[in-house]
């Protein structure tokens, strides 16, 4: 049943800057009455492909308008539409209807209960990275690979296709140092403060990070209130050349850029399964060229990990997987029952940090103590002390000022350090009744940061005045919500006075 | 830890009607410089609340904008929008960070492997039917409970969530007839016929029907090009009182509306599984108040039952739910390996309609013996006949013209009835070499005619010259493919093109 084709010419319209913002989702607006929906049949919500004069190419979501927002020989974009397509304004657009994505048929085979192959994952991963999936989707992809969880195999399949499906660093040092913390614990910003110990004595650990998924503050996002961290590839290696070392966003380097694509969804739905968490975290630290990593797994009650049997076989299945890749890893359980030093959100982090490297004295011992372990974990792995005298080589570092001085140097050479800004609003929640703080919700307290603005309001979020087992008085403050806007506080006073149990206080 | 509250009044915007078309999606665009965002702390895609001066409450996402289509003292609503909270030019609308959506939780619950209660769906279901969710949550919910099935007493709870979110018709007469098909098989209108011979004979079948999930055209589709659908329950209920019967939209009438709402991001996915299959049928017709049911599976290995022993399965499951609610189903099992009469498309498959109730003799005899069938199977239900007398019952009906009196009157009932309208643009696939038709892929065929524009544009689709085992000569027509644009006619072809295997001739 072949047939002829005499397919028309392609559809043209100009293009238009509209200045709209709808984050990564990639819009354009037509109107009704536009020849080319006419002709094409295009309806609101039709998925479009969209090609540039210098034959870009982007999928784009069809809005329709009847009015004069745009005349009918224009398309009007989206910033996200915009900036992928890369044209000026009033240049010609082609456009057309988006072609049949061939990688949803094996997202409704796992649907129905089928595995999937590595041909499979390469092509949905492939689909995702050029930007042909919808938000729905990226949503069922998620869902699906959760509520039928991965197994070892597709994890390795997930895996590989996340790190074909962007850069891959190599480096002239054999021996690359990483660590890596499997969320859910408030503050646990130990990265940094790892990164400058093991740097300052001469290993490479060149750090990407992540944007928060669903905690109130990633890595990045604290970094970036200390110093720009959206290096691209180029700028990345010149200053781990330089300083043997970085902390930068993994998106900017098109690391893994799928995973990017997919935390934004995964924020949304506020969800993060073992499957598609393992390919996030290797995928990154293979691509990247690590060759040894140190996993930080929080246990808690209300910890992303629950119990240390869970945390067990998550490390288990971590480890099964990245010796697929020629990857060791090591993990450490932690606890994970409250949050780890005092802020909890990007700049308040950042501050518990600084008191850290600076050696000051109220710094949060916690945080030290957990930087420290993790920074001796990598150190042993490397051969550079015997096993069991990683502690106290790490430790002088901290106090001998070197890993101060070489995170300063680290933040210079990304671009210059900077100071992390400070809120503006702040309120503070008073204790009703004496007693000890018996109970802390973790999932609570970070729903309770992100209410306040974190992670996208940099200087939002909480302090914490108290910790597990501390005695308080009636009307002493337990912690203090800071915010960029006086609506947000509202917001998130509002949510803590609806949920007396994110502290639990008992006489 | 309860602390006193001083939130702020509520933030106000006057409203603005954009003509912005985003079909279901609810969208709200304001200025990035809005006080409204600034005091709030709202960013792009935050989901917001907006209330009317008459206090009607819409859950919309927000996106912002630097240009002139707004003041910093507007909020513009997408016609979604705009409709849904009812306002006018210029009035106040009060704006807020969206509630947490509690049964969200339940989602992520049911992701990590646990089943749900009552509660949890009535929960779920309720926030679905208020519109509290965004695509990507839906889209979550479909895969959820697809990829970890339902079991039966999640799709009882599913199906009594879904009855108790819209309305429930009762009515005087106490048998009422239904039927359903459930879907896969392109062409298969077998309703209207079987309306029309069942309440000439003097029995009660208020017939609502959906618009398609995955297919070329569904009941409401194909019935809507030859009188109104839109009929709200009062408008129903009066034309059943005069016939007896009717044939209109579920959407409509507000029976299980969070059906509706679901189907339009399957029908994008385009997945539809067991269990949400069963509770879509069955809430819809207990909430007609039907207490006897048939039900047309068709089976075929392109079908959406593949087997009969799948078809055992649903038809066991089906019956297992309809017991639980007082219902009374019978399944038959019918030819699901190609599809029913020549059209495939809502106009095209009212004109096959059209000449079975009008007896002509080129009418397809396919579609006319399913009806008959299927009439038969009501009628012996209804206890109107004995057990193997109605199929001759249901064929005098047509033989004597009653069933066609009696669709024409219910027609002229719901408003009038109508020409179905002829696509301008057509197109036959032509046979490369002479040969027997040995197979077709259905998929693949509603998947043609969809290209070509069906169901949204209604003329659209495929008009079918052979079936499974005609002989056809070279150079004679198979199909021909019909269009609204020539857009839409280039694209069909082209899918047509390049899969061969839509038919299979065989020498």
């Amino acid at each position: 049943m072949t047939i002829a084709l005499d397919v028309e010419a392609p559809h043209l319209l100009k293009s238009k800057r509209l200045s709209l913002y709808t984050q990564d989702e990639v819009i354009v607006l037509m109107r009704t009455d536009c020849p080319v929906c006419i002709s094409e049949g295009l309806t609101s919500r039709s998925r479009v492909r969209l090609t540039s004069v210098s034959g870009r190419e982007i999928i784009a979501t069809l809005y329709q308008v009847e009015n004069d927002w745009l005349t009918t020989r224009e398309a009007g974009l989206s910033e996200a539409a915009w900036t992928k397509l890369g044209v000026e304004d009033g240049t010609d657009i082609s456009v057309s209807h988006a072609p049949t994505v061939g990688s949803l048929a094996d997202i409704r085979r796992r649907i129905y209960g089928g595995r999937l192959d590595e041909p499979a994952f390469q092509g949905i991963i492939g689909d995702i990275t050029a930007g042909r999936y919808a938000d729905i989707h990226l949503a069922t992809f998620i869902a699906t690979c959760s509520a039928l969880p991965l197994d070892i195999k597709e994890i390795c399949h997930l895996t590989k296709a996340m790190i074909d499906a962007g850069e891959r660093l190599s480096w002239e040092t054999p021996m690359i140092l990483d660590k890596h913390c499997v969320g859910g614990l408030p503050g646990n910003r130990t990265t940094p403060i790892v990164v400058a110990i093991v740097a300052s004595l001469g290993f490479t650990m060149p750090k990407t990070s992540s944007r928060a998924i669903t905690s109130p503050a990633g890595t990045a996002d604290t970094m970036e209130t200390l110093a720009p961290v959206d290096l691209d590839l180029k700028q990345m290696r010149r200053v781990v050349e330089e300083q043997g070392a970085c902390i930068v966003w993994g998106g900017a380097v098109r690391l893994s850029p799928a995973d990017d694509i997919l935390i934004r969804i995964e924020r949304a739905l506020d969800i993060d399964t073992e499957g598609q968490l393992i390919a996030s975290v290797l995928s990154k630290k293979i691509a990247a060229g690590a060759t040894h990593v140190v996993i930080d797994l929080p246990v808690g009650p209300t910890a992303k990990v629950r119990s240390l049997d869970k945390a067990k076989s998550l490390s288990k299945h971590i480890s099964a997987v990245a010796t697929q890749f020629g990857l060791e890893t090591r993990s450490i359980f932690t606890d994970g029952s409250q949050p780890v030093g005092r802020g909890i959100g990007p700049a308040l982090e950042a501050y518990d940090v600084l008191a850290v490297l600076q050696n000051k004295p109220n710094a949060p011992q916690d945080l030290k103590k957990r930087a420290i372990s993790i920074a001796a974990q990598a150190l042993e792995m490397a051969g550079h002390v015997e096993e069991g005298a990683g502690q106290a080589a790490s430790e002088a570092t901290l106090l001998n000022g070197r890993a101060w001085e070489k995170f300063q140097a680290i933040c210079e050479a990304q671009g210059g350090m900077r100071t992390p800004p400070i809120a503006p609003f702040t309120r503070s929640l008073l204790a009703q009744s004496s007693g000890k703080l018996a109970a802390i919700d973790n999932r609570k307290l970070s729903r309770l940061a992100k209410l306040a603005g974190a992670p996208n309001q940099k200087a939002a979020g909480l302090v914490m005045h108290i910790r597990l087992g501390d005695s308080v008085k009636a009307t002493e403050p337990l912690l203090t919500v800071h915010a960029e806007a006086k609506g947000a506080l509202d917001y998130a006073i509002e949510y803590a006075a609806a949920n007396p149990d994110i502290l639990t206080i008992e006489e």
